[in-house]
């Protein structure tokens, strides 16, 4: 079995996790988002390709959900000294490497893509991990701050701001020039059915689906998503900020809505929100209602196999 | 009064703090050679630049003489754990800091002396702390090595083969072409003297002094040196080996006879090289014995005295 699953950071992790373990033989290739990649300290750093990675990889911090596990922060408590910033990113040492070596490998020619497949080399996360693209996508968040508008770096809206500043914009820079990285179209056209993880609908999968091509592949597949909203709330984050940018309700009917018919063949909602399953804007598109809390690995597999289970039965 | 100091690592930072003990009125400009800087990990490492920085800013190693104090070693562990080398050059997570911090802002466009002053507002060395060119100097060894003639990087020579392997060749890659850094030549035609710290004749001094316009600016001054060579051998470092590449003998005299009369106008020599006064190589240069030994702030500040009576002594 082929799956191709289009990946955001904590939730899309912890849902791989559960995947691999539903489909243990099946060959999964996840394309990560890089819209939230930065460079703190003229460092490459790609969040979601390394929760991703970290996670499937055995690293991961189980307690922050990112970044690694039995972390300290010398460097960045050093950089501190010499007043450099920013201070509000946890960067830890081990996560620093892992910056570092990116980095060094990007500034030697070397692409995203290839970089990606080397550091993954060490975490063998037992997965195909892909960027969406090698070319640069840098969100950006439109807000009102100080009185006057500006426009911030998705890290400084998300992590320094908490996404507490309401965000009138939020585009993905670079997008609509960026070509997918090598190997993805061929992955998503090679799967059996493609996934969307519970991940914020907007800065993580709308993204990836910004970059030219990759909606058209996705949309000519089987496509069965799982809500990252859960009665009226993301499980995590804040993904209510910007679905409000977008002007979409955060309910897991007006996500699903928000895709559309015309992407989504099967769309799993916690069984607090079965009520979708009659909303007449969500007519074409296979609901089914189940526990969607990832509390344990085990949790995430059950969800994993229902999505599985789902798209075979929407499989077009 | 003004002195300009041109330094290499260790013995240079010692004697610095000694010269700042023994003149803490003076105004001192350190001249630091970049031949040994590399990139190891894309990172700018200025090793010469660091050791006088961190040590007249107390943040040194002292057992080491380089590094810093206190230091931990995560990231290069885990750099190790991805197989990314080199794994001979002991990074300290402290020290990464700066490293970054200087790479990030090289990659901004700044220039290495502005790097360079940027990094000492935090350290405050009490001296006016000059890289000896913004361009790019790179020290290169030739050595005969698994029995072909191999170029390598001075660090690696130095570090990793700890200078054991005969060099047939040192060359300042890049001098030739290499503009003095701003302030350089005019801090030393500003000096009353010039001081040559027991610095290593050959990849330290011998490297700045390589820079086109620093010789002969210097020349134009009372320059007054200390040994590196206490009784036919370096008191630190290799710097016999360096010396057998360029055909010097390991010596007081053979040292003070490679600079010269033209350049050197006194010499400090320990006690048990006093004969090198009665040297007929050496007319021209007053030679003083007495002892060379560091071992202490006040055993470096008591030379430094000496070097700086010497050289209102010898004052052209």
């Amino acid at each position: 079995m082929r799956i191709t699953v289009l990946a955001g950071g904590v939730g899309a992790a912890r849902f791989l996790r559960g995947l691999r373990a539903a489909v243990p033989d099946a060959d999964i290739t996840v394309i990560g988002n890089t819209g939230d990649d930065f460079t703190p300290f003229g460092l490459h750093v790609s969040p979601d390709l390394d929760t991703v990675m970290y996670t499937l990889g055995g690293g991961i911090s189980e307690e922050q959900g990112w970044g690694r596990a039995g972390e300290s922060h010398v460097v960045l408590g050093e950089l501190a000294a010499y007043g450099a910033g920013p201070d509000w990113f946890g960067l830890g040492d081990l996560d620093l490497a892992t910056h570092i070596l990116r980095t060094q490998l990007l500034l030697a020619g070397r692409s995203l893509s290839e970089v990606t497949a080397a550091l993954c080399q060490r975490w063998q996360p037992g997965v195909t991990l892909l960027p969406m693209s090698d070319d640069p996508v840098r969100t950006h968040v439109t807000v009102d701050l100080d009185g006057r508008e500006q426009v911030l770096h998705f890290q400084e809206w998300w992590v320094r701001l908490h996404a507490a500043v309401p965000a009138s914009r939020i585009e993905p820079v670079g997008a609509a020039r960026a070509r997918p990285a090598p190997g993805v179209l061929e992955a998503i056209a090679a799967a059996d059915f493609v996934l969307f993880p519970p991940s914020n609908p907007v800065v993580s999968i709308g993204v990836i689906l910004a970059v030219p091509g990759i909606a058209e592949a996705v949309r000519a597949k089987t496509v069965v998503g799982v809500s990252p909203i859960i009665g009226g709330a993301p499980v995590r984050g804040m993904a209510d900020a910007c679905l409000t940018a977008i002007g979409v309700a955060t309910s897991a009917t007006a996500v699903a809505a928000h895709y559309g018919p015309d992407l989504l063949d099967g769309w799993l909602v916690d069984t607090q929100d079965k009520d979708a399953a009659d909303a007449p804007e969500l007519a074409g598109i296979a609901i089914q209602a189940r526990p969607l809390y990832m509390t344990s690995v085990a949790a995430a597999a059950q969800i994993a196999q229902a999505a599985v289970e789902l798209a075979g039965q929407v499989r077009r």
